[in-house]
């Protein structure tokens, strides 16, 4: 196909600005063609500064405009159904934010229409199937090195909650992460959910019942819970500890999957720099570029490469000679001060 | 200037090779213009894939080639000085990898060319300035919470060396890394160096002596050290430990800075998804960019968008009753299989 | 009353003398006088080198013994009710191995002799409540700054287990740990207990499965569960994870309790050298004293004495000039080689 | 020798009272025989409920005393000479806390006197010997495993310094734990001392440079430094990171020796409960002997023991029938309450 995808994104709220934010500054091989939103002006402002992109008040529009070759839906969940119907309809790459729709019926009704037309084209937005740790975790339970894996323990905890945040919002909303993350890391469909609801804490708004204990059981019966605690306050965390037949893997409290087996706890070393400072790189050269389009260079100056070639030739001689060895810089250019 | 940045690339070697992958894969508003290197098969292997970009032998045509408008230096160092003169004279945006020159007189002499245009047109290629926890360390320092800086340890440990690597290149290749990066935290220039040498590592190739123990002392005073240690076999390791006035902060050990002060140890805690999962929706939707432009969809599936909604209604529903919900799905269609 | 506590030790077995070896070699202000096995070769050997200690083949002895004023029951559960009302009658001292008794019913009967009694004489070995963590914790919940504690999550994971250990056992002598921890924590009665089997692990002998998890909840509601896990190979570990309603709180891997609040996770500093080298100095003494019983010195000699003054020597002078300052010895006498 | 050690502690200073109760209420074995302060009431202050023990003025009389058939050293440092060769005249065994004197030419007249004895009375304070993560790091030199040892970079951090806390005691009472924690870990003499003074802190008392680096080199040629750093305010650390040929290991932050080695990192998890609980079994059993000394019971009781029996109950039979069960208790009688 065309070398460039040319993306709609429907609707320019917070999920939808912060997706134009990235198939603009980050995305590369994808342009912003047109954003959509109800709101025409909430179009026009998200496109400002984003050459050769249109606002359009109508999914329709978009959807029928030559120049756009995909689609990004970002709306509230009830809209999903119409607009998926129509992008099926011209078989176009479709990324659509969970949920896909906001009921398993009328989800199935895309489901069938998509195997209709035979071939996928719909990605949904379970984006924590792209965390390292995640597809880390999921490694180990495909590799088989631990053995099977018995138990979950998922923790999903939010430091608080939007207003109007309902109970049946802290499941649809929140715990549908870990039920994805479940068929992610098992394989397998979920069989059962129970739901426990203990002591309160003071601080979850009238009407919300947190935190709450989801009780899970897979196909082949890997318990998996879930403590989903929305008013936290501490901070936010997404973690899971796995339990295998011969070790324990926890995720989510960085550094990588941290796993005892064997006698021993703890992870793997970083192997060399580009494992290390790859993103450095990335994030040093997007700097460069985006600094480059305004006409300036900012990050370290020619005045850093000089100076650190003195501290090397100091070093090589101090090296030799064992003793102190001076720093001696010429005089610094106005230009870098 | 014009809406994409059009970059050279000036050889095509290891780096030359990385920084063209990540300009064409992963950096927005850049494009490869073209690929120079002495090795023209080279230069033509390097283009392959990359529309529009062309391969040439010598860096004066890329500066001729009026489609080129920025050029990033990935050659040996000893060719750097002539290219960046020649870069210089076309007025535009360079980045240039460490280091400058191979020496301090020669890159003296670009500082004064640079300072005589009047304008910075040179980013040097010290990555670190970019990683999140030096940054998070320099942020640190300047905002002073801690009182001031008074000691650096740092560590630089690779696993092994590639032939040939000499006790000089040990400080023009390795530690140049930490020179810049004192210079990067304490905003000063560096004062004295001196070079402990003691048991050598019975891993280290024939002239080269490793670890080494480096002594640094900045204009005010600060004490920094390192430890080289290029054949540390364990893995790779860039860590810096702080001694404040009010605190010790390290960094260089995956999950963000780690500090003690006030009879706490410990980090900050992530505050929101954005934060955890940014990187995550970066990888998700590239994803489903480069699968679209091969023509296919990968991730999440639409059958996975439904059965996660039938979870939920399950759930919801066990949140009401408090039991064990099955949880019930329709046949699943061969294309998601 | 006496000075020194004249302990009979009831039982041989490996708990019994684990006691025995504790009371002779590490406790201060007890003695072992008797120790009571029904194989009185067994009970013969556990006092070998335990002067004034005699080894009786019944309970009633010890228990007539004019010189025992103290009694220790380490004997397998089903013979405590007859030696803790024995042992009540006598009003001395007692500290009972877990379980009291085998049943509730009969545990009800000693608690009801003790309360007629009108005084307590027993102490259950729940040795967990002395835990220095453990304590922390119940610590954390009653001063109450991080708010009501809501939920506690504990897993409980042993390498194996012994030969016949059953899923009775798996309640009875594993999860009754974390029964009393729960009551302990909570200073609350437990309400309710469910038990979840899910896929079992390959390592589990015939007949038991595991893991379990076990669900339990307070009087107040507070919602706890257990992973029991008693093949987990990796290693052991007890660990409880407290979700309080303004922080997060680990404890069982080690560092004291790990919290999260307030935007931050880490832990205490130690304080100070007491807290730090406090069990060191009690090591380095005890070691002292052993050494001395059996004629000897061992520890750091009095050449380290000399050798340590010469580097203060020298570290000094060394503080002065700046130089590098030898560090000069006297020939070493044989006896410290 | 006897069955019991009866120490004289010379010194009823802050060291002195701390080992008195330690040998007192925590060691096995020794018992104080009689406490020597030149301040007498000091001394009577320290015997106070301690049977048998006397108060006497002069390290002499408790020498003299043929109670006495040991001897612990707690007094200023000036006067360890005199009173080591009036213990040494009576063959017993010494404990002498650091230093052994106060200079290196007095403490050579001590070990030649000792060496002409021909058998080693004399153990010297240094306690960090019996920390269980220096013994583990010894162990691991010794071992072998991760090839030689090569550099060691230790940090000694203080929260503040007494009044009157020198630039000589920073290496005198401070520094000198490293030098012999360098000479323990390496078993080798140290050959050099160098000392840089950099930017102090501003909490520093007028007339003390803190921190300093402190320069060391083995017989071997080892490289050792150490950060002195007495006023740092955010707590007590002493830790020690050592760079091996296979790998690096530090101690001093917990949780026992990190490792990291073959592209791992991490440590050795807890085989057993007992190492887990050793120390909590230990001080169960001191805490029940010193309650029962004091004609009291503590810690769980017969209705900690009936009520976990309840549970238990419970647990079995909802791990037959997988339903939730209610635990029912006997009313509580008011003994426990």
């Amino acid at each position: 196909m065309t070398e460039k995808l040319r993306v709609a994104v429907i609707g320019a709220g917070r999920m939808g600005a912060d997706h134009i934010n990235r198939l603009h500054h980050r995305i590369s091989g994808a342009e912003v063609a047109a954003v959509v939103d109800i709101d025409l002006a909430r179009a026009e402002a998200a496109i400002k500064g984003i050459p050769g992109a249109v606002a359009l008040a109508s999914a329709e529009e978009a959807l029928d405009n030559g120049d756009v070759n995909a689609v990004l839906i970002a709306t509230p969940g009830f809209l999903h159904e119409d607009i998926l119907f129509k992008a099926l309809a011209r078989d176009i790459p479709i990324l659509c934010e969970k949920p896909l729709t906001p009921d398993a019926a009328s989800a199935l009704t895309v489901v069938q229409a998509e195997a209709k037309l035979g071939r996928k084209r719909i990605q949904v937005g379970f984006m924590r199937r792209f965390d390292a740790e995640y597809a880390a975790l999921r490694g180990i339970i495909t590799e088989g090195g631990l053995g099977e894996l018995l138990v979950l323990h998922h923790q999903h905890r939010n430091p608080d909650t939007p207003a109007g945040f309902t109970n049946e919002m802290l499941i649809n909303d929140s715990v549908v992460h870990e039920f994805d993350a479940i068929r992610f890391f098992t394989g397998e469909e979920i069989a059962s959910v129970q739901v426990r609801l203990g002591k309160p804490t003071r601080n979850a708004p009238e009407g919300q019942h947190d935190p709450q204990h989801v009780l899970i059981e897979t196909e082949s019966g890997v318990l998996a819970d879930v403590e989903i605690y929305v008013n936290a306050r501490f901070g936010y965390e997404v973690a899971t500890q796995a339990s295998f037949e011969d070790g324990i893997v926890n995720i989510g409290n960085d550094g990588g999957p941290y796993v005892r087996t064997q006698g021993r706890w703890g992870g793997r070393i970083t192997p060399g720099f580009e494992e290390r400072f790859g993103t450095a790189y990335d994030v040093e050269v997007q700097a460069w570029v985006d600094a480059a389009l305004r006409g300036e260079i900012g990050g370290p100056s020619a005045w850093d490469g000089y100076a650190t070639s003195a501290c090397c030739e100091a070093g090589v001689e101090a090296q030799k000679t064992g003793a102190k060895t001076a720093v001696v810089l010429a005089a610094k250019p106005d230009l870098y001060n």
